[in-house]
This record gives structure tokens, sequence and C-alpha cells, in this order.
């Protein structure tokens, strides 16, 4: 009997998830933000419904990792600290190096360090939260597991750009998506439910939250994945563009008067979306509840993004046999979910509104005539993280 | 009986042919390149395959205009200028103000001029064209014909990209597309070989030139096309990248110490595509006989790009009865056409080898049993221009 902890650090925030391993038991939970700004916010949940909070300045990722630990003991959820012998990181950026989950030795750290320049606002807060790990907890053994590793196994026609090939190999400029954990557990979930080895499976994963992308995956691997170089590029989401054309960035720099490429990049990741175009909020609820002309058409587009994607993977796997919906978006937006899937039932696929009329329940949501099954799979990526740290031991 | 002119002129080349309308007879036909530079060549060809070249200094397409005229005269191609009633002229951008094609008065020109911000290298020399046969033909009726007009009829969620809604609305910034009269053409002889009302179907067609794009028509209008707010987006194409992540270009321009992002985009445009990717050639032909690893994974990226956004228009108009192919590549690459059409089978569509085995010929080349029409058509953007002349006549 041992204990993981999952981790997700941001470069201000700090979720984890306490686990009793192998039986995937989550002890407790929580989550540190605002960490280094004033009134940090630090919360746990527990036992049965048990929870504590506290408003207090934690000034760095070391203070809000000790705390959490003395915390635990202190609420009696461990007697001792050896008690966790595991510690999974999510890892924003693998780059081609880690194809899979990695224990976390003086390389890896280093190369998760040098990974930053995929990932500059994630992979440095998570190299500091896993060295102050390293430092607590100097027994457990540390995992990292990556958001890129999933679709390392893209075939090279669908990671490269159609840019100069000395683009890629000088500074492997290419794609690499992200959300490759919860893409992962939900498809190998809609396998179990489908009671069909995942080998003989084309599954599209449609992960839709604040960020969002849809993946292609035959026999259990991704093969192609709707966000790019970054978590910019692919459908709409809260406040990233998606895809534009690239020739819009000279032609509004010039007509806005921005000089800096990175001003540009930054309103496409931070302003655009549902946020840009309804402007009104990049919360899905608060643009449904809007109800203005530019709110209606944020909706639209949405559906309609997630739709040709969902099409252009089809194309790409010659057939699918299941569309699956996580994410906060594709667990909670029952209406999105009949949309997408109905607007394009000449594929072989219906939504039974009956089953589809539930939030974050994990179940088949297709009519049973549906040729292509579609599924609710609320995502888990913190079991995949305590699951690979597991398997590392 | 009387004869029009179709002009299709770039910043240093003037293209023609010359119609007996309106029986859409082509009389004469040619091209002026290298105009303003050194040894310009011109080229007409005219009755039984007879031919004329010259080379020599063509300083402006002014001269290029009279040249060709008194050409005409002097090979009793024409007796009198007076002939020619009708001329009309590709223009690349319309924007949202050309809905269709229109007769050129003082406002369109200058309309004309005002969008040359979409297409800097096209709208000033179409414009300047324009201006010379005025002059030289005073009593023909010139007529725009637009790129862009085909695609107007693009609903709200198709056109906009995901970014702030004040950069459509104060800068439209958005989606125009291109390639209209290639796609509008093909689009309507698809129809006419199926014995069927346009207003019933649903055609994807694939202009695969050196530029390239896919379209969704649906009931005969463009309902989306995979050219964005500029010709860079889409599909790969010979010098084109075609969709790529935005956060490329920071990360790319930082490697290769760029300070200009339109020397960036400048790259995207002319080094990138088929010609980036493969380090031959921007010609499909040089890059299929190239026979190397990049040649070989530029070749299958190409294939792989049209078929995604085959499958998104799929799905777009949820369904599809015809898929057609015209331009250089589309109209002369059997195997490139063999590639995309049976590695999307499952949609329900398959080549005939053998009636697959041409090039440059109308003709059907589906299988009896495919449930997808697959054609190829030659297309004739020339034809449609003068028959736009002539409706207006």
């Amino acid at each position: 009997m041992s204990k993981t902890i999952a981790i997700n650090a941001g470069s201000s925030s700090l979720k984890w998830q306490l686990f009793e391993m192998p039986e995937e038991t989550v002890i407790a939970k929580g989550v540190v933000e605002r960490i280094g700004l004033k009134d940090s916010i630090f919360t746990v949940k527990y036992g049965e419904g048990e929870k504590f909070n506290d408003i207090l300045d934690i000034n760095d990722h070391e203070f809000a990792v000790n705390m959490l630990l003395d915390k635990l003991t202190e609420l009696a959820i461990i007697q001792s600290f050896d008690e966790i012998t595991g510690v999974g990181h999510r890892v924003v950026a693998g780059g081609e190096f880690f194809k899979e989950s990695a224990v976390i030795d003086d390389e890896a750290i280093e190369m998760i360090d040098k990974l930053a320049e995929f990932a500059p606002l994630h992979n440095p807060a998570e190299a500091t939260v896993i060295r102050v790990f390293q430092k607590v907890l100097p027994h457990a053994l540390n995992v990292a597991v990556f958001d890129t590793s999933f679709h390392t196994t893209m075939p090279k026609e669908n990671y490269l750009y159609s840019i100069p090939m000395a683009y890629y190999e000088k500074y492997k400029a290419r794609k690499y998506g992200a959300h490759g954990t919860s893409h992962r557990y939900v498809a190998e979930r809609a396998a179990q439910l489908m009671g069909k080895p995942i080998e003989d499976l084309k599954i599209i994963s449609c992960h839709l939250g604040n960020g969002a992308s849809v993946t292609a995956i035959e026999g259990g691997k991704s093969i192609d994945t709707s966000m790019g170089f970054t978590p910019l590029a692919g459908v709409t989401m809260g406040t990233r563009s998606g895809d534009i054309d690239a020739s819009l960035l000279p032609y509004i720099m010039e007509k806005e008067g921005l000089t800096d490429i990175k001003d540009m990049v930054d309103i496409l990741n931070k302003k655009s979306g549902l946020l840009g175009l309804s402007g009104v909020s990049s919360d899905m609820r608060e643009v449904e509840a809007a109800g203005t002309e530019n709110s209606e058409i944020a909706l639209k587009i949405f559906d309609n993004r997630v739709q040709k994607y969902i099409g252009s993977y089809v194309a790409l796997m010659n057939g699918v046999d299941a569309i699956v919906f996580t994410a906060g978006i594709g667990e909670n937006a029952p209406v999105t979910r009949r949309n997408i899937i109905n607007g394009i039932s000449w594929f072989g696929c219906e939504i039974d509104d009956e089953k589809n009329n539930v939030k974050g329940v994990e179940r088949e949501i297709s009519t049973d005539d549906s040729k292509i099954k579609v599924f609710l799979i609320p995502t888990d990526e913190e079991v995949m993280i305590a699951r690979d740290v597991e398997a590392l031991k």
C-alpha cells in the first residue's frame, strides 16, 4: 500500500490529487491558487466531503508544497511524509525527446528546462515544483507525464508543416499537440465501454474545455491532433483563435500599430476565441446565456470548427468507430454535443437526446441505430498520472 | 456577332483569350511575359495551330496592350479594333463590395484600387490594365470578374476568424478565398455532367494548381473555401505553406534573426509548400520525379491536406454528391487523384483506374459503384469571364 500524488502546476497555481495505489482511490485533493500574489487561496477536500480552506500570502511553490504536506499530516490524511512514495508531475512540453512518461533524473529535469522554449509559461514552473518535491520528499519517485507524449506517434506527414524542412531539422518546428493524457484516458475508456480491443478501433476524441483539441486515434495511437506547435492552433477556444491565415498577422499589426509580433500572438492566445467573437466571455456558459448576435455566431463557429476537424479526421483515418466528448464543455454542454453530432449525421451518427441530457456522467450518448458510437467520458488526467507513476515504481 | 477578350493581368504578365460571342469560340489567345524586364516574350496562338512569337523589350502594360491589338489586326484575326466590344478583366480581390462581376465605371475602378490592400501584388496591375483598355478601346465595355465574388455567399460562421470581432468590423479581416471563377465553372459543369440541377447538389471542388484551394459548394453557392484572408492559407501549395500554427512565426523569426514579419510571411508564400518540404521544386512533376525521402513526404503531405479539407467539407455540408478535380495538378496528375480519393473510400468514393488514366480530359473518373461521383473537369476561367461580359452587355 502506497500513496502517489498527482501534481498539475502552473506559474501561479498548483493542483493536486492524492491517490491510494494501486487501488486508485482518491484520498484527498486540492488546489493552491494565486501563488506569488497577495491573498493566495489554499483548498483541500478529503474524507467524506470534508473541506479545509485558507487565504494567506503564499510567496512561492516551495512554500505551497511544504504547506500542502504539513496540512496532509495535520488533517490526518497521512501519518508521515514517507507514505507518499510517488509524485507524478504533469509537464506540458516533452518535445520529441519524451515519447512516454519518465522517471525524473538529472538528465530529465535538464531536458524539461531546455524544452521551456516550446512552453515558456509552463515548463519552468513545472521544473520548479519537481525540484521542490525532490527536496522535501527525497525518498519518493518523481515521474514526469507529458501532455505531448501521446502525440509522439503521429506520422511525419501529420506533424510536419509545409514550411522549409530546415525549420524542422534545425529548430524542431513541428506539430506537438497537447492534452495527450486526456485523449489517451478517454480513448482507453471508450474501447473498454465498447468491449473491443483499442487496437481495432478508430476513435476521434474531442477534449473541449477552455483549451480544446480534437485527436484522431487509430489503434490506440494518436495519429493527428488539432493543436499544433503550441496550443494556439486548431479549433476555436475560450480565448484562443485556433487556426487562422498567417497573413492576418502583418495586416492586423499594421492596422493596430503593433510592432512586436509577440503582442499579436498574445492577442490570439488571450483575447480571441469565444471571448473575442462574443465580446462577452471566454466561458461557454456565459456565451450561451448572453443571447446577443455575436454570442450566437461565436457558438456556431465553435460547433462548426469541431465538426470540420471531426470530418477531416474521418478522412484521415478513412473511417471512425467512436467519437468521444470530454473536458469542461464536452462534459457539461449537452446542446453543444447534440449540435455537433446531429449536424454531421451523414457520417452515420446520431445523439440520443435522453441519454445525452446529462453532465459529467460516463455513458454512451448515441442512439442504438447510430453506426458511429458517441460517448461522454469525463476525463481523469490525474489517475493517468498516478498510473504512470505506479508503472515506473 | 461580337468579340470579347478575357484578360488575366499580373504585375509583369498579361494572359488573354479572344472569344467570338455568344458562340464562345476561342479565336486567338496568347501571353505577354516579363513586362518591364529585358527580353519580354510575346506569344499569340490562332487559326489552325498557327503561332506568332517575338522577344523584345516591353516596358509597360500599355505598350503590351497596344502591341497585342496591333498584332491581332496585322495577323488578320480582327479587321478593326471596333470588333472587340467587350473586355473582361480578372481581378483578384473584390472584398465584400463586389458580390458579382461588375461593369467598370469610375466608382468600380476606384474601389479596385482601394482593395489593393487585400492583394497588393495583383489589384494595382489589374487596375492599370483596365485603364489602358479604357483608353485604347473607348467603345468596348470593360467588366471586372473577381476571384472572390463566388465566395461572398459564405455564411458568417465560415468567413469569420475566431479573433476579436473589432478586427472584422473595423478592418474587414475575414476569409475571402480565391479561385472563385474556377470553382464556379467546374461546379456548373459537374452539375451538367450529372444531369441534375446544381441547386440540389453538394459539390467539393479541388482546384489544385501551383496555388490550390478546396471549396464546399452547396446548392451552387460557395459556403466555405480553404484559402483565407489571402491565398496563403489552406492546403499545401507549390510554394505556399497553407495552414500553420501562427505561433510558429515568432519562433522561427527569432531563430532566423528575422525582424520584419513581412519577410516571414514572404517565406511562407514563396519558399514553403512542396518547394520548402522537398527542397527540389514547387512543380509537382519535378517533386514526383525526384524520389528523395523529402520529396516523398512532400507528396504525402499534399494528398493528406486535400483529403482533410474534403473530409471537413463533407462534415460542413453534412454530405457530398460529387468531388471535382481541376487546374494543373488536378487535371494532370492521375496518381494524386487516385491517392486522394481511394484514401477516403469510407465516404463512398472510388476511382476507376482506367477512366482516371488521362490528363486534361473532362470526364467522370469514379467507378460505377462509387456513391460519390468524382470528376476531372479542366477549368476554363476565360470562358466564364467572357460569359460574364456578355451577360452585362
